[in-house]
This record gives structure tokens, sequence and C-alpha cells, in this order.
């Protein structure tokens, strides 16, 4: 019987690869093909409900990139599929990335055909990275895409996550918080994340507390004297009896320290308002109140525009897996090897041969006025997006900022969006320019390929 | 600047906990409430299009709790939250689980109230798995209920998992695998998960290798060559004209061997018929005819009822995040305590109080016929699908079957299905009947909460 290991060790992760990677490597090793190829990392269409795609993961990859390798167990438990030659696994085994990788900043807004990031090396050595590479970084991508919404829904009000419990496994639990705090969420139910991103951790009851102690009471009680300004979970039983029993208890007892409420069922609106009304006539001003409870962007915009009295929201499913667009159409595609444009014809699926580069032009306000989609060599007004972080198989020192800046920038890069691109509609529009030169090229390119 | 690990190691799942977990631990732990607890893992709802879960992850989620501790670092790094008592500290060094875990086979179709799995043993101890077991048994039920509809709509022919690069992050990948293959897919793309999962790997070229080549023949020629049987992708740029090629190729050529081609774009009916028609008319009627590109159980059943000739699939996206379904409302809900049944009042949210049994009534068709979901003390006719898998903190020997036998009894599981449970479409419809004790017990727990 297989050992089955819980977790995907960080030393197995030459593995964790598409069988057809491993393929072309040894087509590419076995017919001499080790000349410079450029794959880019990119989206032809949004999902349903997008109005961009915020980047995230892109950078910090070349970490992974940057250690991957084959030991001496990969390669036996290679040969045993049967299907690698001796000398192809000896290459293996002196594997490590010689290439170069450009990517965006962590947290950039991005539109279709704009590459998030494009990797340059030996052509076997590039292909090799593909899964890996569009794993990682669609994980990110496609969890930050979605929890940004729930930011501009709550309009300044903090949301925190809760959503470990939802999310597609433990990385996601984990390098999902990363992803949320790129995209402005306030916190995280989830310990481990929390310290390694440093993001701040919350949480105080769930309704079994409540359940197991004898009363509500009792398990309020307890808390508040653990956990002074603690949030106390009301809708275990009954929501109005149980504020109106905190409202006497902290009466009787004014030394008691209780700092929210939190509503996790029924019409949170309706609730909040009651509440609200109960604790405000009780000169309870400074407690607030939390909700919580199959919320969503659009649930928490309705709750907003209603004016509920709500100080803050917690959401787990809908970030944790990005419900309405769970995946990213992200394509991994050879655009140059050996120094020529390439791309392939499929009906329905545009795309510019080419190492490329993205120049974002802000608007006198500030926000994001048109981006030139350009050959890499070509200059244009505005700042170039793509940045080298990854040089001869090394991570270029100082070209990735520690996480509290990325996270920085990420606001500030988030902040350039034009309002209309905030909407939680589809806005159906995009600010992308295709430079004159890649358009040309993409001519010539297919008028060569079609002879074939 | 904090290291920020790419992949969660195994021993730091003990902090990969919601923080309202370790507040409630230590709330039971302060007061001396050290009663046993049972807690139960179920759904009250199904996903949308979904007329089952297929339950996966239950038993082998044990294997994480059993080696579950709390490390020097660990409690480190919880001082630093500030929220945590010293002595309370000094129980979570001691931590090991000592309770006992109840779940269903892998492999269960499920129906809402059906508990997966339930955990008993003191309550701090249980409230501490609660995030981690709810995420361990997700992924792989989520994955699992979504890709058992593939073959389901394939009718037999084979399914492939291709889709490593969609996964949300590198742990979904690699175990989503091994729910593929309990739900009944063919194979993986995903080199460490087949080895992992003693599933067998597939895959060949990308675009990209065809891309690379000089020209399209050079890339079939150098993947016959080294690949004898292989399978060839044909529609880089031009699909007949490429099946065209590969048929005078062959023909001059009869030695080559080439097992299949792939169709990835494009009207995959159409091309398949006419590729199949080329093929036979050329004698090649050996050639399989695979196809992929953004392929769900819709487009498969499609194609196969219009008698597309395609031999086989391979999936992506569709089962990576189980697109249309990406969540289940898994709840974990304390249901007993100090011999006690609990249940919340929230509205809209039936539960059961009490352990429970579910007892599996088969038709002589072989079919499910009724579901009893009874208290776990009661006996009725059928199998009891909840079975002891850990005692005392230890894993029973013998309890979980090598995954070879999980494989098997997962498929005869899946085919107790009767006909229209296996419908793409709901039916709205359930075998599910609740036993009168489990009934009156809701009634006077109900009765008994309300009046506190």
């Amino acid at each position: 019987m297989l050992k089955q290991p819980p977790v995907v060790r960080e030393g197995d992760l030459s593995l964790l690869v598409d069988l057809y990677e491993l393929a072309m490597a040894q087509a590419y090793w076995s017919e001499g093909m080790d000349d410079t190829a450029v794959f880019s990392l990119f989206f032809r269409e949004l999902p349903e409900n997008r109005n961009f795609v915020l980047a995230c993961g892109q950078q910090n990859v070349v970490g992974i990139i940057e250690s991957l390798a084959f030991s001496d167990e990969h390669i036996e438990r290679l040969e045993s599929l049967d299907r690698f030659q001796p000398e192809f696994l000896d290459w293996l085994r002196d594997f490590r990335f010689s290439g170069s990788v450009y990517a965006v900043p962590e947290g950039t807004p991005l539109f279709p055909q704009e590459p998030l990031l494009e990797v340059e090396g030996p052509i076997a050595e590039v292909q090799l990275l593909e899964s890996l590479v569009m794993n990682y970084v669609h994980l990110e991508s496609a969890l930050a895409s979605k929890s940004v919404r729930l930011t501009f829904a709550a309009g300044g009000r903090p949301v925190v996550d809760f959503g470990m419990r939802r999310t597609h496994g433990l990385d996601a639990a984990h390098r999902g918080v990363r992803a949320y705090r790129l995209a402005g969420l306030t916190g995280t139910s989830n310990v481990l994340a929390g310290l390694d991103f440093n993001m701040p951790v919350y949480g105080t009851m769930a309704h079994s507390f409540v359940q197991a102690c004898p009363d509500e009471m009792d398990a309020f009680r307890i808390y508040a004297s653990l956990y002074p300004g603690t949030t106390l979970l009301v809708d275990t039983y009954d929501t109005r009896s149980a504020v109106d029993r905190i409202i006497k208890w902290l009466k009787d007892e004014p030394e008691v320290s209780v700092g929210g409420i939190r509503l996790d069922s029924g019409d949170l609106a309706a609730e909040a308002v009651d509440c609200r009304k109960m604790l405000d006539e009780a000169g309870l001003t400074d407690i607030k109140i939390m909700a919580s409870g199959g919320l969503d962007e659009y649930r928490i915009a309705k709750l907003c525009s209603s004016g509920a009295p709500i100080d803050g929201f917690g959401v787990g499913t809908a970030i944790g897996v990005a419900k309405d667009g769970p995946a990213l159409e992200l394509a991994f595609k050879l655009t140059e090897y050996a120094s020529l444009p390439r791309m392939k014809n499929s009906p329905g699926k545009q795309s510019f041969p080419g190492p490329k580069q993205v120049y974002r032009r802000l608007g006198t306000d500030g926000r994001i006025a048109e981006d030139v989609v350009s050959g890499r060599d070509e200059v244009f007004d505005g700042t170039p997006l793509l940045r080298p972080v990854m040089k001869e198989g090394r991570i270029i020192e100082g070209a990735i900022a520690p996480l509290d800046d990325q996270v920085k920038a990420a606001s500030k890069s988030i902040d350039t969006l034009p309002e209309r691109f905030r909407s939680l509609d589809p806005v159906n529009e995009s600010p992308v320019v295709i430079s004159e030169f890649l358009r040309a090229l993409q001519r010539d390119t297919l008028e060569r390929v079609s002879k074939k």
C-alpha cells in the first residue's frame, strides 16, 4: 500500500507537474532544442461578473521556481513511469531553472491580453514550470479578484475572511489569506495564515459554545471575562431576547466590557436595525454590530445601501471559493522561440506573439486612462507594469518588495481603477490598446504559420 | 520581514485553525468544561445542480487528526497573539486528540441531513478540529461530487483529469486526484498525485511543442519516435490538414505507431466526425480520438448523445474548481454535550440533535430504496453507513481500507444510486427518512432550549 501524504511537501513540488511537460521536455532534450523560449501568462476573457483580474502570486512564485529540483527519489519515481530515458533523467537530476521572469507587481488590476508574468529561458526548462506556475498564480488571483469586490461593496467597513472551512484545501486556506490581504480585506480568522502573512486575526465564538453552556448568558459572561471587548454571537436561540439580556446585564454590571455583537442568520438588515435601536436606547452606542452568514458582495452592497447599521462583515464561502467565478481562464502560451514569434491558430482564441510589455497611463484624475500592450522593447508613455524579478534562475535582489509594502502598493494600484470598473456589474469595457507593432507581428506570424 | 512559506507544512497544521476555535478551547478549559461532545459534519442543502454529495476525505482525515500537536514554536507564535493564558498554552502543548471518529466510507453518495462524519471527545479537543476537518473533507467531497457527474455523462468512455492548472492551490491539485479516483475518473495528468494515489498518468504534448518545432509534422515525428502509440495534438493550425498529413505519413511509413489524436478547440463533434471518417477511410480505424478544451458534463453528454466518435475526454477547469458548485454547505455542529442533546434555533436552518447513524436500505434492484437517519443506538434494516475509524485518538486498525479497495467500494456505492439521481439535472428528491426518535428528540430539545 502506498503512503498517501496529507499535504504536498515543498521538496516534492518538482513532481507536481503535468506529465506532458515532462514528455515535451524530454522531446526538446532529445532533439537538442535548447533555444530560448518566451511564455506568457495571460487571459483572453474575464469571468462573467468581473471587470478586471487582481493579479496576485506572479512575483512570489519565483520563490518556488528558484528552489525547484529533482532528488534521487524523484528520479526513481519517474523511472517507474517507464517513459523516460536514463540520460534525460540525468538532465532532470541536474535541473535548476536558469532563465528570467518578468511579472507585474502583486495586486495589480489587469485586463484581457495583459500578461501577469512572462518566463524566458531554455524551452525545456520553461515548459517544466507551466502547470506549477499556473496553479500557483491562479489560486491567489482568483481569490483576490473575488475578494476585492467585497471591499468595494463594503465601502470602507471592515471585511474579515472566515473562509478557511470552504477553501479548496489547506494550501488555499493558507495562501488565500495573502491574496485577501493584497485585495484589501481587514483580517482573517485563520491563525497560521494571519501569522505568516502578517494579517490581524479575528474570531470569538461559534454557536457550539453557546449551546454547550448551561445558558446563553453563561457563555456571554465567560467570554466577557476572558476576552474583554469581545464580540458576542447573539443568534443561537433568539437574537432580540439575547440582546435584551445583554443590555440588562451591562446595566447591572457596567464594568463588563463587550465590544460588539455578531448576527449570523435571519434578516440581517432588520435585525441590525432593531439591535442598534435597542443598544442605542440603552446608551450602548459603542457596541458594534458585526454581520456574517452567507454574505457576498451583492448582499453586502444591499445591506450598506439600505443603511443597515452594520459595522463590519465576516465572509466565508463567497471569497473562499470565489463562488461565482472560481476559475480564471489563464493561459500560459509560447510566444517566441529561437527569436521567432510563435502563435497558434485555434478558432476563437485570439493571442499576440512575442515578448510583451504593458504601459499603464493614468489620467489627470489618477485613474487608468489607457493600457498599451506592446512588444517588450517598445517604449510608450506610462508606467511599464512587467518588471524583471528573476534573472539566470535567481531572484533579483530587491525586485520583490516585502509583503507589507506589496500590500500598500496594491492598495494604490486598486485606487487607479476608474469608478465604473469598481462596479459589481460587468461594464464590458477595457482600457487595453494593442500596439501597432504587435498587430503587425500577429499578422506576419499568422501568415507564416498558415503556410505550414 | 516574515518568511512566507510557499506551502503549508504538515507539522504546522495544528495552527491552521480559526482563531475562535482556540478562543473557545481556552474558555472550555478555563471553565473546566471537559465533558464529552459530539459534533456532526453534514449538509442541509445540495448545491443547485446536484442530486447527492459524493463524500470523500472523511475517513482519511483521521491521519491528520492523529498526529496533530503544538510544538514549542507554535506555542510561541500563539503567545504573540496576546490572547492566551500560560496555563492554557501548557494545555495546548500537551494536546493530543483523545476522542473518537465515525465516518461513512470514502466515496459514499449522501443526501441532506446525513452525516459524513461525527467526532466525539472532550469538547475543547473536538472544537479545535472543526476548521481543519471541514476544510479537508470539503475539498475532496466538492471535487468528487462534481467529477462523478463527468463519468455519468461520458457513459463509460474514459475521462482524464487535466485540471492541475486550475485547482485552488497545490493541495487541491494533489489531493483532488484522490477524489477524482474515488469518483471513477480514469487517469490524471498530474505526476505526483498519480504516483501518490496510484492513478494512471496521461499526457503527451501541448500546442507549444508543435509551435516550437519548425513544422507540425516535425513535432508529430519526434513524438511517434520517442513515444510509440502517442496521441498527437492536431488543432494547433488546422485540424483537418493535420489529420490529412498524418494519414499520408502513416501510409508512407506504416511502421510508425500513433495511438490517437487529440482535438482541443473548435466544434468538437463536427471535427471528430470528419477526422473519424478520414482516418477510417485510410484504414486507420485503431487510431483513437480524444477531446479536450473547456469540457464539462453537459458538453460531454451532448457530444455523446450526438454520436460524436470520441473515445475519451480530458477535463480541466470544470472538475478542477467544481465550477458550478465549488462550495458544499457543510456544517460541523454540536449535537450533544455532557449527554444532553444540543441544537441551535437559527431561522431556516433545520437540524437534528444527538449522535446519529444512517441505515441505507437497497431495493431488490440493488439501488437505494431508503436511508433512515436515526439516533446512533437505534437499529433499522439496512447497512449502517457511519463506522468507527478512530478511538481514543488512534486510528482503528483495519478500519480504513487501502485506497485501491476504497476505490472499488466507492464504485459499488455509486452504482447503488437510482438512475434518476444520476441525472445531470436536479431531481429535487431525497431517499432520506428521519427516525421518529430523532424527530421527538428535536422537539424536546427545541422546547428545552427555547425556555432559556
